[in-house]
């Protein structure tokens, strides 16, 4: 996400009523497939106002991807649940990074993802946000996204 | 959980109507003795249509049991959980695997709670998941499972 | 949380009306400045009934502090959230443990946090829990808190 593309948004028609699929687009993002289940759960459930997604890995197919992937996969579930149009904001953003050793820099991790989400949810929607380093995750995957979002009656 | 288990369930009455603890019954599951607690806590707390639970341990007592036990350790509760038979689906099921090194096969080890869950609630009604690697657990297990419910008013 | 601090608030007018922001006042604790934010997210975001807080690091400014001081820390929190006086209960406490090797007394840090909180919020109103060790913290803290608040309307 650069500076760029940011403004390529925000000096748009001002409109703050843009969907995230709109944004979406806006910032050039072309939505992967879905990806491939790794078990036995639902990719979201609902309930009430609330949104609860299924951990987010960075894969392709069956694969693990690098961190690099994240926003990808990132993009990819957003622009869904924007498509979804109920969605109003994040509640809860879990950033699960794979560590060994004495890491320090996970907020820096996880701004690349919050910075995405910024962008597409805007400024003042900025989710709570828990961040830890794990031991390992699904696949071998660097990073897992945990996401609650609050959707509209 | 085997298939002959499922079997019998599924051709039963047919009724998608039977309580998860009549579930629990015609899959011939025993509840034992509630867990006792590890501190300070409450086993489960309810607001408005969800109800978050206190992590559960395969334990007996205060000893901690091997991994084969989380299966039982689930039954207790949900069996718990469907005699407050408000219980509707879960909402999110969250597999804590406590693993040292490379380990990438987490999917499985959470399936084989999934998959109970599934039988007692039905396929139509699987949670959203996060399963990952933690580097311990309390007592020395090597599972933990987070669950929060939804309940009708 | 010593005994002869928890007698005076237990000793007092006996109301079980006092807000929480009393009942810090009464057990003498002083609100430090809030934290600095370490990224790019929301301290709070409330969805309905429900309150999600940002992950609790004990910190000052934006050094990491040893473990003692997750009590001061959470004290700022509960108590700025007791000035939200529609805080009704806490429905989840998470308690992160950055932990090496064979460690199997999560519950006992947990308790720490979870005495103040009592204290605060009463005996009747003690949370879910979720405690488990995890491979790194932010900035290198000991233990980092997770806390769902319930709300009123």
């Amino acid at each position: 996400m650069n500076t760029d593309s940011k403004d390529k948004i925000l000096s748009g028609d001002g409109s703050r009523l843009a969907t995230a699929e709109q944004r979406l687009s806006q910032l050039g993002i072309t939505l992967p497939a879905p990806p491939e289940p790794f078990g036995i759960y639902a990719e979201a459930v609902r309930t009430g106002n609330l949104l609860f997604l299924t951990g987010m890995l960075p894969t392709e197919g069956r694969e693990a991807k690098f961190i690099g992937r994240i926003g990808a996969e990132l993009d990819v579930k957003t622009g869904r649940m924007a498509a979804f149009d109920k969605v109003t904001r994040i509640v809860r953003l879990g950033v699960l990074v794979a560590t060994s050793g004495d890491v320090r820099e996970h907020p820096k991790v996880a701004d690349g993802a919050s910075e995405l989400l910024q962008d597409v949810f805007g400024k003042d929607k900025n989710p709570s946000r828990l961040v830890y380093g794990v031991a390992s995750l699904p696949l071998g995957v660097p990073v897992e996204l945990e996401l609650i979002f609050e959707v509209s009656a």
